[in-house]
């Protein structure tokens, strides 16, 4: 049983670290601006905005991940994969960033940049789903991820995103915003199991 | 009460793996100088100086961040995005150096070298509210947390230095300077509750 | 015993450091396209679909070398060599990606890439050997590496890559492709050594 | 007693992720050759023989890094310091790496190639006289570091390779492969302290 938890940690050891290298080197994209008065900065206002976006939503990532990966009781070789899957489309977010940074208006980045956000909650689900594969049904595990309202609901507005996304790339950066702003609220199915409390 | 330190165990190592990134990407922005003879070097000694400077400003987080979880009893959501929020002003620091580094004499990128400090201060202060009410008040945490001294002549320097910056760029280095020097010696409030001793 | 564990522990962690950096950056040479409709987007395919590709590769020596470090009872100082130099290697492949990635039907680069890869192979199967001496034979770790008929396989159709490489470079993905599945299947022999069971 | 070595153990696991990022971030300096030629690949060959040597000199820092702590009885405030003055100088090397790799035959950059490792040595030291203290006079740790006859070897062979560089770039790259040879062989002062067997 200690072997299972000892697993789990270096998977969430390991999938911590390339969390801390994607969060942060995107911050290499940042480009200083041209010109040396502080108005210049107003040049880097759309890659800024856009690197707060997407820095929120991979922390949302990683705090969800961390109560996913501590409620379940271990990993296997599937889940391992599955973890690595969505690591991968985790690790494209700095990339579509960066594209979209440095042309906020355009339809084609904003596309992009919520294309790699539905891939990232489906590879989220996939995972989830693997997870689910070892605790077994009727497990405390199985019952804390059978209702996924949100997850639902971001499903739904990262579709209407991409559609949108063709027509008013603004809509699809307020629908974006909006997802957040709904997984702010830490996930609550978990809190029992790993007993955070105030 | 085990289950707390394990919480914090983990975001600790998440933050410590930001930290190590965030304070060794910023070398990325040292282009090594045009030409080969060793006095092209000067060339670099403002990009070198800021980088020196930014190094010890997240060396000081670091360890101050370290003393103030391992304090702390444990950490709730709130705290968890207090410290996800910290992290995010700190990303920032490789930015506003690569911009100081290459304008030491601008007022424009002094002054937001400072303002992101200050940004850093207050982002601080409140992780360090939110992990004070994990831990109520009358406990340990609590009395060391109390007096904050340091941090408030910090404050009071970042705002001196930001409101100088439009006029003398070089008064604003020095006072940041002053401010590193202020917090090189460890933080002592929480000794007593981590039992450091030489 | 334990002494021998927490050693391990610590090489395991730096190693997963350098996993997850190496992992990582190599997105920052996924240069967001120029042009900004989605259709622009087909110039970053090839650097894509390399980036995949790679990221896949270094899934999987994480993968076993998280086993085959799990496994053993130990490290000595040539263990620690030895991985070292295989943390060598895999840091190249972010190097011969980027090369590959923007010229995906040139030869030079497909012949490196291949070339790399075999090195890798080459460095993983030397700090297999280490372990083994670490371990003694007659143990269950000799018992666990003592057919490696993939690896075999994996050598030979590095060969063959690299042969084919000069003529033919789409083979040669093809072939490295091949090698990447028949990988993807984890390691079944160490899995009774670490217990991870669904 | 147990919290010098949970005190110890973050110190080693914040350095290891600055040790991981560093030693990784230097193959971003690899830029891909110009031409697809695999004769092209010769262009790379000084940087990447530079980033080799640079790789195994934190390679060699990781590990006696490692052997340090691991023997130490704890670290105080001042220890805390001494670390991160070290991995300040370590964080200089890819740009000293960098610099050197474009431009191999140079004195300038060879010249600062060759301080950089002493400022590192000399550091490495001040951190191992900090962590005496910490340990007392007489303890297994002091009679291990008493003797360092590879140290002061290799700080006068770093001496030597900046007077030379002046004159003879070559002869201060081979002086410094010579005190990456001489240290290759683990250090065996703190193996009985560590208890790492075959």
């Amino acid at each position: 049983m200690r072997r299972f938890a000892t697993e789990t940690d270096r998977v969430e050891a390991f999938s911590d670290g390339v969390f801390a290298v994607i969060i942060t080197i995107m911050v290499l994209e940042l480009r200083p601006p041209n010109g040396t008065s502080f108005g210049a900065l107003s040049q880097s206002l759309p890659a800024l905005g856009t690197y707060a976006l997407s820095f929120a939503f991979i922390g949302i990532y990683w705090n969800n991940h961390h109560h996913l990966l501590r409620a379940s009781r271990g990993v296997d070789g599937r889940a391992m994969w599955a973890n690595l899957n969505l690591l991968f489309w985790l690790s494209l977010i700095p990339f579509s960033t960066a594209w979209l940074g440095a042309n906020l208006r355009a339809s084609g980045p904003t596309t992009l940049y919520a294309i790699v956000f539905l891939l990232n909650a489906i590879a989220y689900t996939v995972l989830q789903r693997a997870l689910l594969r070892v605790n077994g049904p009727e497990t405390p595990f199985a019952k804390a991820v059978a209702v996924d309202v949100k997850g639902q609901i971001s499903l739904l507005l990262y579709a209407i995103a991409i559609a949108v996304s063709f027509f008013y790339p603004f809509a699809t950066d307020a629908l974006l915003v909006t997802v957040a702003v709904i997984w702010f609220v830490p996930d609550r199915r978990f809190e029992p199991l790993i007993g955070i409390k105030q």
